[in-house]
């Protein structure tokens, strides 16, 4: 639906972490990703080619996807001009802020003028229904973090990606935009009306295969008071029967709440395990994610034998070190 | 801003619990509640006078509250004709239902006709923030459930208006249709956008003076899997110094999910209080509220006193035994 190939556009992302939406499609749709666009006082870095709005035109790229996050979304004024620009040099444009494209009288005229789509995934397209809790066929696996931005949506992509080359059944289901961008569908959860959050969950991880597995992307983390709602709509409404725990070792405090230390792994695992059996009295906590890219090769090393040797579970970084032992884990319940 | 007094329409409730707003209404705003609608099939009764629209209109009314919540949310058609009958009779129209009034074609023309206003107490009318969980001054609140519709809202207002009568500082926080149809202002929670539900909250209850209370009302339960993600956002963006643990001691089963059984009131303690200590470390459960309409005087006192033995802490039903047990365990916090 979105057109490929894809110029990513960084804007004045202050640091990497604002960036992940760039960082989630160039690194997991490596073949759409063309180049990226940055303005001035940009700290993010793909290592795409930088492009003009002329260039990325002549080079093919058919939309320009805001690849960076506000917190609260606000399209300012320096974007827009580069967003106008790119609307006049042919291109669609992308955006899964919630500050919508479709809100902005000058974007829409200059869509118009041009014949061209400003593409919102924030704006959940379906009517879900209110969760039912009854028992779906199939499997489920959620990851939950100990922080928003741990790395749970690259281990669900990972592991569907090790799955799908294992010959097994299996399907990455996107919660946010992200990772709608990446794969072309999904529920864009934190936009959804509070009533139907869990129902919208449901909706996207129906009655299947008895031996398909959905990888569902976790949101947020039960311990981060902003976004922890959105995470237990996730825990519930999945009905998941295996839990991943998500970690980022290197954080001085939860991100955007500087009064807020993360969680150990032991809290996460016997906060999250007990909510999920609610839903799902056989669900299991199965494997630990961590995301070492703040790491050295050493470190990352040791860390993981660490965690491992503490929790008694398997422990990789998945995109490091690919998500091999977590399918395994995953294939034992 | 909604018009007093009210004729409380109960449709064609199939039961008490279904028309609950129209409950809530005529227990805390009896001064308000002149008469009742009642279809054909209801089963619910407030115990006024009931009323055709030509009767209540002739009595005063001012507005028709719709007091009858179906799961989703639906105006019938035959809900419509008697709705256009009290606009033709000259009386606004309220409603917190998810389906607004505001959307039917028909209810809109027959309230321009007639110059009646159709109030959709459902609809944010604030563009909440995100939270940032800092640390707010003043006391909170929170009334915690082991299901939905356990008299969560009951005890809040009912230790409100003990605490006036006391003299003490503090103010009762509406976080659902009824409770905003009752104290004219608040936030309609369940229909907040699922990123802004904590910010809601944390909107809802700003600082104060150090000794006033705010009373927030509760919703939905940690352990009903349709609702807990917003139960969590109240946990986490309430930043609640006490907990009062809520409970329906005859349900055969999870309200709405026949397949779910309710938990102990020692497993929400124990579910409940580590989640609210992530936003408040200090936050403690200081009492039980115990909703016993279904129990005689001598069953609900044998509970109560059995629950309170149990679980070490004051315990009451506040709607028939009044709330001054759980204010002062609140007073000594």
């Amino acid at each position: 639906m979105i057109e490929t190939p894809y110029l990513l556009f960084l804007g004045d992302a202050p640091d990497g972490l604002a960036a992940k939406v760039a960082q989630g499609i160039k690194d997991w749709r490596p073949d759409a990703s063309l180049g990226q666009f940055r303005m001035e006082g940009c700290n993010a870095n793909m290592h795409l080619p930088d492009m003009t709005i002329t260039e990325a035109a002549a080079a093919g790229c058919k939309t320009l996807v805001i690849g960076v996050a506000n917190r609260g979304g606000v399209i300012s004024d320096a974007w827009k001009s580069v967003l106008v620009e790119a609307l006049d040099a042919g291109m669609d444009v992308a955006s899964g802020l919630h500050n919508l494209l479709n809100d902005e009288a000058d974007l829409v005229e200059a869509a118009e003028r041009n014949g061209k789509t400003l593409h919102d995934v924030r704006i959940p397209t379906v009517d879900y229904p209110i969760a039912n809790g009854k028992k779906r066929t199939g499997k489920r696996c959620l990851a939950v973090g100990t922080d928003c931005s741990v790395g749970k949506m690259y281990t669900g992509i990972a592991m569907e990606r090790e799955m799908l080359k294992r010959g097994m059944k299996a399907t990455f289901r996107a919660t946010g935009q992200t990772g709608i961008l990446i794969t072309g569908d999904g529920v864009p959860l934190d936009a959804v009306i509070a009533d139907f959050m869990a129902g919208s969950v449901e909706y996207l991880t129906p009655d299947n295969d008895a031996d398909h597995w959905d990888l569902i992307e976790g949101q947020g983390s039960l311990f981060h008071v902003s976004y922890s709602g959105v995470t237990m709509a996730l825990v519930h409404g999945g009905q998941p029967d295996a839990l991943i725990l998500s970690h980022e070792p290197t954080r001085a405090h939860m991100r955007g709440l500087p009064e807020y230390q993360q969680p150990t792994l032991q809290q996460l695992r016997d906060t999250a395990l007990p909510l999920a059996q609610v839903a799902n009295p056989d669900c299991k906590v199965v494997g630990i994610s961590v995301n070492t890219q703040h790491m050295s090769e050493d470190e990352a090393n040791a860390y993981l034998a660490k965690v491992e040797a503490e929790m008694g579970l398997p422990t990789v970084d998945p995109f490091r070190h690919g998500a091999g032992r977590l399918v395994d884990a995953l294939d034992a319940v």
